[in-house]
């Protein structure tokens, strides 16, 4: 594992250096708070991008660690995708910055970018362990308490795993940044509303039986987040 | 404007039927709630995904409306877009979806995917336009309270326009479908954990005359959102 992240040309960021950040305790930083990623592929020289769940092993097989995501075998995006080189991105809204002027308007945001080749996930024990990972990285401790997936779950399911060492992350924190003409003047507010996604209490699926409590792992969810 | 979505067979839900959206109202909910888009372009046959703030008027001048979305002249991703077909996907995460087995897990989420061919806004009512309703999207009621761009200040955006024709939605609501043995077993707790976007208190920033108080279209956005 190398400490800071692959300084290739496609995941240099190009603009803003000052935002980009090198260590890869970033990348994990916001791969850990992500629900879901955004995954770029090309089909018929047009980029399609969709949501999609996904976990991270540091100590994965890949360069660098290993990034796991998965879906439906029937998914043209996923079908396609061990062809070519495809992007996910990870993106955390962190506030809205209001400044003077319309132009200096932004998003306080973490985000990180992870360009590769997705390789299948067919090894039996990889693959248990990766559709482990991806729950407990909705829900941190879920998988112990589930049941092994069945032949028929398995069959249903394409893992893919791609490496993090082509990987970036950029970045944007703090308050607005005005022009000093527009500060000067000051008749107008500028500051930043952050923004923070909050679980609300579980809804109990109906068709539970009423004695069934909601479970410790899913209780510190919710305590975690608020 | 057409009250169904587009049916070109790039942008018909392949997969799930059931989660298609085909009112064009489920398209503009997803819009409004939206705080970015993962924009795809392709970059050297490679697709890349990044985050951008953007803004919709359905009454715009492109076919069924305009998606409108901006960055510095200097961003690779928008200096390579209009000669080619980009993707922009907003999605919305509302739930996380708990079932029996790690197969059914899910999350709750509304999605619009809108595929178009970049159209540069250079006339100076309709980008100017553009912009405000960019800002508004961000925080409603802000754009006519801020001094009108600087020469220097459009001469370093670029805004882009997408036609809203070729466009899906696709969402899941509701509890855990679970496998009648794993329902009939009773023996884990299935629901689901709610997700909010939630806006904090507005911090000043520093550098505002300390009389500047925080106004009432920001003070407005906290209360919705709560």
């Amino acid at each position: 594992m190398t400490a800071t992240l692959s300084p290739t040309a496609r995941t240099r960021v190009i603009r803003s250096h000052e935002r980009a950040e090198s260590e890869r305790s970033a990348l994990y930083d916001v791969l850990d708070s992500g629900m879901v990623a955004h995954l770029g592929v090309v089909i018929d020289a047009a980029p399609r991008v969709l949501p999609t769940v996904f976990a991270y092993d540091p100590d994965g097989p890949d360069l660098d660690g290993t990034l796991y995501f998965h879906g439906s075998v029937a998914s043209r995006s996923l079908v396609d995708a061990p062809d070519q080189t495809v992007c996910l991105t990870i993106t955390l809204v962190d506030g809205l910055v209001l400044a003077r002027s319309g132009f200096h308007h932004s998003v306080n945001y973490r985000s990180a970018v992870v360009l590769g080749n997705p390789r299948p996930v067919d090894e039996p024990a990889e693959r248990d362990r990766a559709l482990d990972l991806i729950i407990d990285h909705l829900v941190p401790g879920r998988a112990e308490t589930l049941r092994p997936p069945t032949r028929k779950d398995l069959a249903a399911t394409t893992v893919l795993a791609v490496s993090l060492h082509e990987a970036s992350v950029k970045a944007r924190a703090g308050g607005a940044n005005d022009e000093a003409f527009d500060v000067e003047a000051g008749d107008t507010w500028a500051g930043i509303v952050p923004l923070t996604v909050v679980p609300g209490a579980p809804i109990t699926n109906p068709d539970c039986p009423p004695e069934l409590e909601v479970p410790q792992h899913v209780r510190a969810l919710v305590r975690k987040r608020d």
